[in-house]
């Protein structure tokens, strides 16, 4: 039996027992096991986010299931999605970028999805770490084969971020904001950020793997203060924790409807949903390129999803950078 | 112990032979294993290509031995070269790219070189299959990790072009010249294809494999004639057989010096080095691209590595697609 099925049986014995105690041999002997390796599975399970009790003579207690993912149930919301044909869940990965890059490599379909409760090697962009402790957030990859050039690979960016800020409005009614390239902001606070990775030839995308990273139920004595960036998660902003379960199920809507939209409609109308939820258009900026740092105003996308900043001089096209206001 | 260790000691006893004939007997008793195993390993050996005659009541006799990449003898000659630090050869695999692809995803280190004697799904641009028989060519994936932006790393194409061009002039004394993008012709037939594949951030290269196939000593009756271009191989048109490890050595001697310098004055150079191998140059050409063909007068590479073609309205600066001289 896996290990995993092991702990599947014993919660299964808790939703089974009318008051809720079950002891450790009763476990055991239904298992088959032993009471070490019972004690063993009760620790995995705590470590998985279940508060387990035990109470000397009466047994074990499960007092709170945590809100786990798991991919049935995440499946279940998603009939006609062309988004999560095929959803893998681990309790713990590297990266879901990784994951999905290297099954991508190996032929996974379109529509592949990756989600993780906690990742040990998470990325940001260019090479940062990305935060990703277990049990409250959100870490997905979705494997898309759009047949575009290279170059128009990078308009999923904005794709991802619309979807994420149109499932943060719909769960908490809270209205984000974007921060270019890659951020989602509440309060001025990043609470997800994105990570597009694309294997390619020179002219033709062999796949591409939209990374999601969302702090959702995250409590502020977990988020450090020494961020490049201040942080959030939706559950500070908003006053109460969310269902990642109910979160991962509407993103992942938004994602189909979206890139079914890109299919058909090209990128610009995702471009356009993005500038609407950048509230920096139109204000100075300042951005941090490679050799120098340009500042301007803001005056939206290119078709590309290049940044526009009108200068003294002209009006600069820039693919990278780090922005942010003037004066703060 | 591994059956390419009982091939290496079978190799071995036919070396050590003074008379060159080993009996079955022998073989059974030297590597503990039984006539049947032996009877295998001989005929494993005959599909690496070995010559290997059976006569009776003498034995076995090794006539004649492939010319065979082996990761030891590849690095003998590349002592402090960045490309091959670490060689991995495949008797068969599904495409050396494919494998590079998913060793570049999984950490391994810049300058690794995976070689195949034969590809059972090699890769052409855009999809199409590249003919990969065993025991004749040149199948290599080179992995690189340049700090560039992801529109600049298909430049590397055209360095693997003139590295293979400079190879096949030393080798083979013959001018070899180049058609955009990643074809290398003699006598104006294709003896290498170029793949490059690329694994990338929207700002950010995570790495490239450069993939290299060369038709070295593929017989005419090998090439099939129904190809899209007309095919051939070095030893068609060189007269003779050429040695698939020393020309192995040269290109990646080659791949290095180039890498080298264009990591310190950028892709320049390897552009007008390109350039000059390519006699289509100030003469008309048709190129097909998506939805449209353009006819003009080819003037060169821009420096991203896009065609550059002058037609009645101006100069078209082409990303993808497939060249032809007109007339032909």
């Amino acid at each position: 039996m896996m290990t995993s099925s092991l702990r599947e049986t014993i919660l299964q014995l808790f939703r089974e027992t009318p008051n809720g105690f079950v002891s450790g041999a009763q476990i055991s002997k239904t298992l088959g096991v032993s009471r070490t390796a019972v004690w063993k599975q009760i620790e995995a399970l705590r470590e998985l986010g279940y508060k387990i009790e035990a109470v000397p003579s009466r047994g074990y207690h499960l007092l709170e299931a945590p809100d786990l993912l798991s991919a049935e149930e995440l499946r279940a919301g998603l009939d006609d999605s062309l988004i999560g044909s095929d959803i893998r869940v681990f309790e713990e990965t590297d990266s879901t970028n990784a994951q999905a890059m290297v099954l991508g490599d190996t032929g996974a379909p379109e529509g592949l999805v990756v989600v993780a409760d906690r990742q040990t090697a998470g990325k940001g962009r260019l090479g940062r770490r990305w935060l990703s402790p277990g049990g409250v957030n959100l870490y997905v990859s979705i494997l898309l084969r759009p047949t575009v050039l290279p170059l128009e690979a990078s308009q999923l960016t904005f794709l991802s971020a619309v979807a994420v800020c149109r499932t943060v409005a719909e769960v908490s009614g809270l209205q984000p904001t974007v921060k270019w390239p890659n951020d989602i902001l509440l309060n001025g606070r990043k609470m997800a950020g994105l990570l597009n990775e694309m294997s390619s030839e020179t002219d033709r995308v062999n796949h591409v793997v939209l990374g999601i990273g969302v702090n959702l139920n995250m409590p502020a004595d977990q988020i450090p203060t020494q961020l490049r960036y201040p942080a959030t998660s939706l559950a500070i902003e908003a006053g109460h924790p969310v269902s990642r379960l109910g979160f991962a199920r509407s993103l992942l809507t938004q994602v189909d409807l979206l890139y079914r939209d890109y299919l058909e409609n090209g990128a610009r109308p995702v471009l356009s949903a993005w500038e609407a939820y950048c509230d920096w258009t139109g204000t100075m900026i300042e951005v941090d390129c490679q050799n120098l740092t340009i500042r301007g105003i803001m005056t939206g996308l290119d078709n590309d999803g290049a940044l526009l900043v009108r200068t003294a001089t002209g009006v600069e096209r820039i693919l990278a950078g780090d922005v942010r206001p003037v004066g703060s």
